[in-house]
């Protein structure tokens, strides 16, 4: 596999990249006891490590692997919450070739098991991010009329603006409770002893 | 960080090792549609990388990272399940050692958020695994009166003993939905349209 695409798009004004950003947002949440979010590590094949004697092990020979799932997940208010980061320097559709055939079947799965699935999509000029569902996503990706971008209009009637601040850079939760509120009305849950 | 230690006690007659037996039985539940439960990847830092000409990239110095996590999460009809998997060849108690202070403190905020959280706990002979809940395990971790394992009769009492088989290896969510029928009695959920 290859190395993951390194995000190129600066993030706002304080010239963060999304997904430090993001992971940012996620230690916020965590310090503050909002959800448990966090990236998942680079998939790697390790095939060779050295032990020197007194010092750290060094890999010394490994591969990219091909990640099976998305970028970020973790538990929010009793709910799983599954989510990929992604962004464009496109103005007016976000492309779908962002996308990879795994992150949409895992999204399958995951909404199948009733997880709380999106993508966060970042737009560089103006910079602003959205919540989109991966509902919608989905219904994107199976249109076979060959419509290759999801256009910008739609993604704001859609998805949800995110308020882009500063503690957190990204508070995307506000955003999944909008999110929970319209496609999980009348959930009510136990809680543990 | 060290690298991760390989568990060496061996999986039942097939020869398994215990990672392998929960992985295929992931990979069992995700073809099913009955759960989305991954291993996350070991966290590596990467420091360099060639990029050979025609062919795949290769990491040349890399180092391995302490974890902040359990070893596997993901969702089963709503719910976030995070759990760690552990083995010892002691006979009658599982010690506590074999878990690290970063998994105790993530088991306690996934606990907050309502996650379904545990450990597989394999005795290597007789060969058996148990489910013991995290809430368990965190009251023998914070008592401080000097116990340094669990009593195997208390694992059986406390925790669901798991009837290991061949497809799935280890049928780990029958033990999960006695978890969640202990934990979330009254627990009714909305789905996603
Ligand atoms: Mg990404
Ligand atoms: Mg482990």
């Amino acid at each position: 596999a290859r190395p993951p695409k390194t995000e190129n798009v600066i993030f706002g004004k304080r010239g963060m990249r999304l997904e430090d950003a993001i992971n940012e947002s996620n230690e916020y949440y965590r310090e503050h006891g909002s959800a448990v979010v966090y990236k998942k590590p680079t998939p790697v094949q390790i095939v060779h490590v050295d032990y020197p004697a007194r010092s750290q092990a060094v890999i010394k020979e490994a591969y990219f692997r091909q990640p099976s799932t998305t970028d970020y997940n973790g538990v929010y208010q009793g709910y799983y919450l599954d989510f990929e980061a992604k962004q464009t320097k496109n103005k007016h559709s976000f492309p779908l070739k962002n996308y990879h055939q795994h992150q949409i079947d895992h999204f399958r799965r995951c909404l199948a098991q009733q997880g709380i699935c999106f993508t966060l999509m970042q737009f560089a000029d103006p910079n602003c991010v959205y919540l989109f569902p991966a509902t919608a996503l989905l219904r994107y990706w199976d249109d076979t009329t060959g419509r290759h971008s999801i256009p910008l209009k739609e993604v704001a009637r859609v998805g949800y603006k995110i308020a882009v601040g500063f503690a957190p850079a990204i508070p995307y939760l506000d955003a999944v409770d909008a999110l929970i509120a319209a496609t999980h009305p009348q959930n009510s849950k136990g809680t543990i002893e």
